[in-house]
Parts: structure tokens; C-alpha cells; sequence
């Protein structure tokens, strides 16, 4: 493990605050200058090798960048994806026949030893390698056929959050790009962002009702399950909150028994065929007495115990850059109303180094 | 979602407590009916095909046994594996290019529309498919090219145990065939397993440690990662602890926040290249003054707070089959100690519908 040096924060949880707040201009940096940060280059790359299967390596909030990228690849490709599980290439030393195969790297710092090494080796094997990184200097970037700078800007706060959603937007220009686009979707997402941060009262204002909560569970499915998870890894690694993050088919499996009016559970509900997919879980979780706080369309806020309206017509796939603000601002409002302070987490450092 | 009738049990767990115990002799009767229970005739056209990569598609328990053939596929067989988002073909319609591809369902009852669906769609999409189910007459089975019996009997305590390790005894079977092998290495864990389940009273004793838990975490490495998983979800669906799953690297990127000395950590630390893995984050943990629960080897237990010596010698591969045991034993003895009924967990079925 390394220690970055942070410099002492003004007031607990201003540097989340602020790297919330520039989201939208990180995003619109990555619009204008995205050709020269590598999406071009890599997405010629990737259509020249045409490859049969994807890849997707990475851990922590940027797993779910990750995970984003697989329903990408699987709904708009058509392409089997998987994410590796870094260890069988590093600890046991498998060495995969990884021809026709698009490995794609997703991390923050770029730093990692283990996500470098499976990169090396996911070259060495055969595949085409590209690095998805806030970190153009970084041995990540360094390591694979193409690298992506998802243009985010230092980031000091310990829980990543401009960082990630910089990710979700490179990766889907990058996937975008691949299929000959160009990007034109995502043109309205800087504006919808700065309308939805200017928000943090209401959020403020939420996040009352959670102050004494011990246990949380989220669930989304489809795009929203990225979002599920990332939501969960926020409230857990800033106001330490026991949340869960389900797909909700999964949750129906098992973790169902974990609700009760105590517990409350966070969903995302956007629109699209993710968030229709929600109704039949969200039927039971009514059946349950569940407590629900809802971020998605105007129905289904309307129907929880307390929500967050999206703006409408955003297509499904754009939707988790929006969703995740709010519980970025949720579990930094959380935080800071415990007297915690979500710069400086315990235990966490900036950079993890897992081998 | 549809009810299985179940018959009201003579006392709190019997249903579970008696599954638990049968689990060696269901080793037994998959080890010698393997070949008659579609073992033989599944590898044998996998051979053939000889895929360029697996997928693998499941949920709740099943899921963990398809994560542990995931490390097989990519350890032992050196191919991409990957676990499939059932919605991208249900909701979403995604109709990838399966050519090349083995896709491995994993289901106890082979009932859930998701899960049936996904394999037709695989199928269509040029996959070779196999189910491996605990329900020779299920759709599941009726889907797929090749059917594999996991020959568990019928499991009627809704947290699955037997099953669970069946399948997990069937995936290395049935890998372990394609690979040109004749199971031997598993022969003796029958024997192994009754020696372990007959230390229940070892684990009803610890379960008094744990008795007011309200959250635990639960980490391992590589081919005990799944073991993690699986004994959170146990704990979760039966005592209703708030029991999360991490892999011992991902544990350190942002949940390691959570660990404090309240906050019990349940880990599998076996014989092998997991259980090595495991060292630097248990001096991570150790820093954090956690309390370790240690599930492992005589040396990993004697550095723990408290633990359940794992006999030794078992492959890595095979551990995952007597590592779960001592979680089922604890998840049922800390049920029962609270006044629960772990036959009987409030909101759930025995067989859940998802679609």
C-alpha cells in the first residue's frame, strides 16, 4: 500500500464536494477533447481487430465502471463479455488463450500492481489491450496497445466519484465510436448534470431521514445495477453504512429475507427497459412493508417513501451519469451530519495496491 | 414466484440441519452414478466443440457454484470465462454471437424463467449448452444440449446446502472429465466431510460468539472467493445478518471502511494459492484490530480470534466443498439461537421466478 499525501481539507467532506461539483465540466472536457485522449485511436484499434469477446479488468468503484462497459458490450455489441477475476492470472498464474479477445482495463490511478500484471498478461496472450485510466503517466497506461485518459482532472477526495463518472462516459464513447458513432447522445449529459447537482438542498434535505441508518440495501437492474453497486461502495467507504448492492433478480434470491421496515432500500427505477424491469421487484419489496427511496422517473417516486426525480428522456444506457449524483451527494450529506468526514475515511488510502 | 408447499418441520432448522448432514453421502452418489447422471456424455461433446470460451449463467446460491467454475474454466483450462447478465437477453433482447461458446447454466431447480430463457437464447445464438440442475425433469434440463444431474435428492429447506456443494462436486467432475481426468482427486472428500460435519458441536459453541452480530463480512481468495460469497448468503437469507461478501483484494478498495472491531470478519483461508493470497490482507485486517474469524488452515486459526480448522492436503480446487460446511453449521446454530427458524426465512420461497 502507498500513501498519497492529502492536504488538509477546509471542512470535512470538501474535497468530495468539489469533485462532485466538476463533474459536468469533466465531462465536457472528455467530449471536446476526447479524439485526443485516445478514444479515437483505441476504437480504430478495436474495429481493425474486430474481436469475438470482451474482457473487462478492474476493482473498486471502477469494477463498476466496469460492469457498465459488460452490458454495454453485450447489448449494443452482441459480444460475449466477462469480468476477469484478476487473481487466476496473477496469484495462480493461468495463462488464457486470449486471441480474438478485447481486454480493457479500468482504473483510477492506473497504479495497481495486480491490474498492470493482468494487462501484461492479457497482451502477452494474445489480446487486444486497451487502458481506460485518470492517469496518462501511469504504468496502466503504459502497459496496453491504446490508453484512454478519461480527462477527470486530479482527483484527491478518497471516494472516487468525478473519476467514475468520467469512466462511464469514456467508456461509452469509446463503445460508441466502435460502432461508428459519434458520440452525439451524451451531448446533452453536462447540462442535465449541472441542473441535477444544483439539487443538493433536496439531497440535503433527504438525507435527515437516513441520519441514524446501520444497514442500507440497493438494487437496479440492467444499466441501473452499475449504479446499485457504486451507490452501496459510497455509503459504505464514507459514512461506513452496511449497504448491499443487488441486482434486483438477485435480490429476490436470498437477500430478500435481510428486508424490513428498519432497512431501508435504495432503488434506482430510470426510464427504460432497466427500470420497467424493476416493477415486479419492487412489487415485492411493497409486499415486505419495505422503506423505499426511489431515484427515477416521476412514478416511481412518486410511489416511494422518498425519492429523487431524474429528468426524463435520457436513453437508458446515458442514465447512470446521471443516477449516481444523487447518492454521491447522499452519502457525503450522510456523512457529514454523523460528524464523520468523507475526505478522509478510516483505513482507506487513495491508491490501493493489491498484488 | 411460485410456493413450494413444505411440511412443518419438527423443530426450528431440522429440514437445513438434516440437508447439511447428507451432503457426504450425495458426494458419494454423484462420484459413483456420475457417468449415468450425464456426466460423461456432457464432457464428451464439450470436448468435441472444444469452446474458445465459457459462460456461465445462474443466481443467488448457484451463482457461487457457477463463480467457482468460473476460476476452474480460467485456471485449469487457461479460456475466458464469464458470468452472464441473465437480463441483457431476457429484458433486454441482446442477441450476442455464440459460436465458439460454452455456456454452462447452473440451477437447482431449473425453474426460473431467466435463467431457462438465457440458455434458449444461447442455444439460438450457436452456444453448446449444459445445465447442471438438482431436477432431471426441469426446463432447464429440457433446454440444453447436455443435461448434468447433481443427483443432491430433493432439497427442501429453503437455504440450499446439499445442492450447493453438489454442484460445485459436479462442475469439477464434469471439468475435470473434459480435461481428460477421472475425478480421482475428489474420492476422498466424502470421508473428509463426514469427519467435519461431525464437529457440529465445535461450531454450536463458537455460534455463541456471534449471537448478537447484527453485520458480519465474509473474504476469501480465488477458488474460496465463491466460499465468501456463499457463506454471506447463507447468513443473510437464514439469522438475517447483514453478511457481505468480498474477495480479500476487493475487501481493500473501499469496504475495508466497515471493518472495525464490532464488525466480526468471517474469513476462508485454506491450503494453496488463495489462502496465500489472503496473507496481506490479514495483516490489513489486523492493522484495523478486526476480529478474524478464520475458517483455514492450523496456522491461519492460531492467528485468529476465533476459527475451524480445515483438515489438511485438500486441493485448492476442492476445498470450497468442505469450506462452506462449517458456515452452513454456524449459519443454522445462530438462526436457531436467536429464536429464528433457518427453514423458514420470512419472505422467502424455494423456488424464485425471476423473469
Amino acid at each position: 500500500m502507498t500513501t498519497t499525501a492529502l492536504p488538509p481539507a477546509a471542512q470535512p467532506g470538501a474535497l468530495m464536494a468539489a469533485e462532485i461539483a466538476e463533474q459536468p465540466a469533466a465531462w465536457r472536457r472528455l467530449l471536446v477533447d476526447g479524439p485526443a485522449a485516445g478514444l479515437d485511436r483505441a476504437a480504430a484499434l478495436i474495429r481493425e481487430r474486430a474481436p469475438r469477446m470482451v474482457l473487462l479488468v478492474a476493482r473498486g468503484t471502477s469494477d463498476h465502471a466496469a460492469l457498465y462497459a459488460k452490458y454495454l458490450v453485450e447489448i449494443e455489441h452482441g459480444l460475449p463479455a466477462g469480468l476477469v477475476s484478476p487473481s487466476t492470472m496473477t496469484a495462480y498464474g493461468a495463462r488464457p488463450d486470449l486471441r480474438d479477445v478485447l481486454m480493457i482495463g479500468v482504473s483510477q490511478s492506473g497504479g495497481s500492481p495486480d491490474l498492470v500484471r493482468s494487462l501484461e498478461v492479457g497482451r502477452a496472450q494474445g489480446a487486444l489491450t486497451v487502458a481506460v485510466t485518470n492517469n496518462a503517466e501511469s504504468a496502466f497506461a503504459a502497459t496496453a496497445h491504446a490508453h484512454v485518459d478519461v480527462l477527470a482532472g486530479p482527483e484527491r477526495a478518497v471516494a472516487a466519484t468525478k473519476s467514475y463518472t468520467s469512466q462511464l462516459l469514456a467508456l461509452h464513447l469509446l463503445l460508441d465510436r466502435v460502432r461508428g458513432g459519434t458520440g452525439g447522445a451524451a451531448a446533452a449529459l453536462p447540462d442535465l448534470g449541472e441542473a441535477l447537482l444544483a439539487r443538493d438542498g433536496e439531497v440535503a434535505e433527504l438525507a435527515k431521514r437516513y441520519r441514524f441508518a446501520q444497514r442500507m440495501l440497493t438494487t437496479g437492474r440492467g444499466y441501473s445495477y452499475p449504479t446499485a453497486r457504486e451507490a452501496a461502495l459510497k455509503l459504505m467507504e464514507t459514512a461506513y453504512v452496511s449497504a448491499q448492492g443487488f441486482s434486483g433478480a438477485d435480490l429476490l434470491h436470498g437477500p430478500l429475507a435481510l428486508v424490513e421496515p428498519q432497512v431501508p432500500v435504495l432503488a434506482v427505477v430510470a426510464d427504460g427497459i432497466g427500470g420497467r424491469a424493476m416493477e415486479p421487484v419492487l412489487a415485492q419489496l411493497a409486499e415486505r412493508r419495505a422503506d423505499v427511496f426511489c431515484v427515477g422517473t416521476p412514478a416511481a417516486v412518486a410511489g416511494a417513501a422518498a425519492g429523487f426525480t431524474l429528468p426524463s428522456g435520457v436513453p437508458g444506457e446515458l442514465s447512470p451519469l446521471l443516477e449516481i449524483l444523487p447518492f454521491q451527494m447522499l452519502a457525503r450529506h450522510v456523512t457529514v451530519d454523523r460528524g464523520g468526514d468523507p475526505d478522509a475515511p478510516r483505513g482507506l488510502r487513495k491508491v490501493t495496491e493489491t498484488l
